[in-house]
């Protein structure tokens, strides 16, 4: 990709250096050119991100959902602070897909996480809240990519549960957890079973206080409920688990389920490999389609033919699905 | 389109004839057609599409959605025959997301509403259980236009609230109707807003006997969420009411607020219209950019060059993103 003659080459390699000595400021400007809509910006970060593809990869990826009002920010906050302890650094980065229309539901800020924002061992991004140039899970999976450049060990990508967020979490990140409130009884039932089958751990936060016993028969309606259900992953039993982001309980049991999803050698080790394999041909899929939209929008002859079959549909002289059919075959030109 | 030379000019014409007579074999076998997913049924059905257009856009277009066990089949039985009491004639199409993966939970059969299904004023298609040429929604908008051609006054589409499948509905039809059950407290809150918004009417189903107290407190949350909301239809009130479609309670008062939805000329007449005329230009850009993906699969050296994409993309040589940028830059023939 060189619509202008070798991008900034420099510019790339001293970025690279500076996001690898641990340049939060760097990295942060790498992730704004990531969600840059400018063709101009586009060129320096493909080279920026063609130039980091060694270096990526050994981050645990993992995903984290629930609905608002799960307590999510402060299980953000004492899971990453819990994670630091054991060694890790940790990027938390989000998808939300409100944060297009009205401003973001995920607080962009240091506000929601105060502790883990002050670590030195974590950097907090919040989600693109302007349109980036492909979508803002495109800017997401890139954004991980650079920030396991800069040698995070573990990224968290949290999402509220609104409309594919938790679809699109799932498919880049290696541990779906899904956070749930204590509620029993036909409630259960409302959690979404859709979202449900995408997690490998499922922990019912804000178990303390008087909500303990709730959170237990919480705990035992959905696990029998898994009973049902196919693990999103091979050989790895799903797993659900009591706790509270407030109090800090449960969270030592989760980190050390955490772990045993990821130790090397493990049955289920190349499941891992296996799905971002998958997930990159995921990925790869959905950048062909945009950039293929993208592309026909530019040719003359179909732009042209297109706005007139607009033109036929609105005076009602057609069917869009063959107008549709009969544009593509006509002015696009073949092999 | 014409891949074989004009393809069965005659059978077109016929089938026509025949579907306008209000034939239920040749309107069923035409519905087949659309739902076909052989290049050869293709250039009968786009014939026959084509010769049908003048007849069709005279029908109230009605989506219906509610959860499972909010009593669907119970509410359209009743509704649907309470229409044809006014001088209605009635077709019911489905778009169940769920019936691609495993066999359909909208039961196809007749079983569910069996006095609507002994109506001759009546019609009831259920949704395709295979793949189709266009995806299971473009069928449907397709079927739609064969039954306003049949000569249906009504045309109700109903869904199950899975999925993107009552976006779909909403956006081929000119009214939506949201059923809900009688809870109310903190359960409103789980009735999810993003369907409520695209709602013009919603009716709280199954309030009878014990639940009529609930049905009413129910009515009057659902009323306080809505006045934070935008009405999807200009110049519209959404409404709410409370019936069921077991003892037929609210029915009249239902049809009595269609009726003003429909009434010509109303201010809101012309919304009707100019959201007819934006959904067809949504169901076009959808039928390109499937189009469009299909045709580049079809071209060789696209083809070629996206299976060593995938190779570079499994070797972890590549960024999934900037591989598809090149490929469609690189590849396809430009004006």
């Amino acid at each position: 990709m060189s619509q202008s003659a070798t991008p900034h080459l420099e510019t790339v390699s001293h970025m690279i250096a500076d996001i690898q000595s641990g340049n939060r400021r760097t990295l942060s400007k790498a992730i704004s050119l990531v969600e840059s809509s400018l063709e101009e910006d586009r060129v320096l970060t493909e080279a920026l991100l063609e130039a980091i593809v060694p270096l990526t990869g050994k981050a645990k990826r993992i995903g984290i959902t629930g609905s608002p009002g799960v307590g999510k920010s402060t299980f953000i906050e004492t899971f990453g602070l819990a994670c630091i302890e054991k060694g890790e650094t940790i990027a938390v980065l989000a998808i939300d897909p409100s944060s297009q229309s009205h401003g973001g539901s995920i607080l962009g800020d240091k506000v929601r996480m105060p502790a883990l924002a002050r670590s030195e061992q974590a950097y907090i991004r919040p989600s693109p809240s302007r349109s980036t140039l492909g979508g803002v899970s495109n800017a997401t999976r890139e954004a991980m990519l650079l920030c396991e450049a800069a040698g995070f060990t573990t990224i968290l990508i949290e999402t509220v549960g609104v409309g594919q967020s938790e679809v699109e979490v799932r498919s880049m990140t290696d541990l779906f957890l899904f956070l749930t409130l204590p509620v029993a009884g036909d409630e259960v039932q409302g959690i979404k079973r859709g979202i449900m089958e995408l997690a490998d751990i499922i922990f019912v936060n804000k178990s303390d206080g008087d909500l303990q016993d709730f959170a237990e028969m919480a705990k035992s309606q959905i696990q029998s409920a898994l009973t049902l259900m196919h693990s999103p992953t091979e050989d790895w039993k799903v797993r659900t688990l009591t706790g509270s982001g407030l109090t800090g309980h449960g969270i030592q049991e989760l980190l050390q389920l955490c772990s045993e999803f990821f130790v090397h050698p493990s049955p289920h080790d190349h499941a891992i490999q296996e799905r971002r394999i998958r997930q990159n041909l995921e990925w790869f899929e959905m950048s062909c389609r945009r950039e293929l939209i993208h592309w026909a929008e530019t040719q003359d002859s179909f732009r042209n033919a297109k706005l007139k079959a607009e033109q036929d549909i609105i005076n009602g002289n057609t069917v869009p699905s063959i107008a549709a059919r009969s544009l593509i075959n006509t002015h696009l030109h073949s092999d």
